[in-house]
């Protein structure tokens, strides 16, 4: 391999590793009975767990390598950008430009092949058109809801959030596959069980 | 899909979700100046973009499907069994005991198909004999050098780690493919510049 692309790489795996201090709202369990903040690449793994689990339960044809391919590159234009709590709608309102311009610059890194390469897949799973995109947003659902339920909706009780402000988020996912349906449908049932998400 | 198989599918993962409560040694350079431990969560992502990266800069024919399945699930005896530190001899003297009883307790929590069909993704890993296996280690073992690196050495200095006490692990790699040895070739001049790495 030329020098230059191998110092490119592992300039760019400098870079990503930022991912791993991004922090998302929701909270992971700790053994002291006390939780913290979830980041995103802990996010990203816990995804692709979800989507191993499930490629086969969805009624589509699902190509796994290029989920997973998806899956690891989803969330990295946040490390530029930030994460974008799903409940802020002013924060969400600026999502777009500020990740196109993260964009840029992370895939932009790479060499060109590579960064190209990566930054389709990403692309692949901001447009949701494809079984895959659909699927691993669904997957990307499931996982967000699951760790508000895994820590007793402190996340969502934070910040004032309802059964209903969860639908416009929820009903793509439940939308996908009646696998999604039947999962994120006992996820509410854990989460109204124990006093989680208000109506 | 049968309403059983839901709930073992959510506990499996509300399991699972403690594999990022499992630190490592290497540590994450923090956005403050200092590093905290990664946790194994994290390393499963950065393994994952870095399997991306490179699976077709290696000469075998990779079946990145599979290597990213494996590579989700590789950590997960780790939940019950702790992080094995790849320099510390006692511990590694009782890994695989250790490892296979967490084996049983964690892919036991699946419905009997997804459990048999995660494990043999472990097993595949651990048994190293397959080309995506091979690939899947030789990304393992960069990615963890790599962290040292990123984080100055911080955990070769803890713990005394030489240059010489890293060929056993790093060979493999570096004899797996010439891209493995290009990069952990360039990782070893870093730390050697960075005076990280004693001889």
């Amino acid at each position: 391999m030329d020098p230059a692309r191998i110092e490119a790489m592992l300039d760019f795996l400098a870079l990503a590793d930022r991912l791993k201090t991004v922090e998302r709202r929701g909270r992971v369990p700790l053994p002291d009975g006390t939780t913290r903040r979830e980041n995103s690449a802990e996010h990203c793994w816990n995804l692709a767990l979800v989507a191993l689990l499930l490629h086969r339960e969805v009624a589509a044809e699902i190509d796994l390598g290029r989920v997973l391919s998806m899956i690891a590159v989803h969330d990295l234009v946040e490390i530029e950008a930030g994460d974008t709590y799903a409940y802020d709608p002013a924060a969400r309102l600026t999502q777009a430009a500020r990740e196109a311009a993260a964009a840029e610059l992370v895939f932009g890194a790479l060499p060109p092949d590579l960064g190209a390469r990566l930054r389709a897949l990403w692309e692949e799973f901001e447009a949701g058109e494809t079984a895959e995109a659909r699927f691993a947003m669904g997957c990307d659902r499931l996982q967000g809801f699951l760790q508000n339920v895994l820590s007793e909706g402190l996340a969502w009780k934070e910040h004032g959030v309802t059964r209903a402000d969860t639908a416009p988020r929820m009903q793509p996912a439940m939308a996908a596959d009646p696998a999604f349906a039947a999962l994120i449908g006992a996820l509410y049932a854990r989460a109204a069980a124990g006093g989680m998400l208000p109506e």
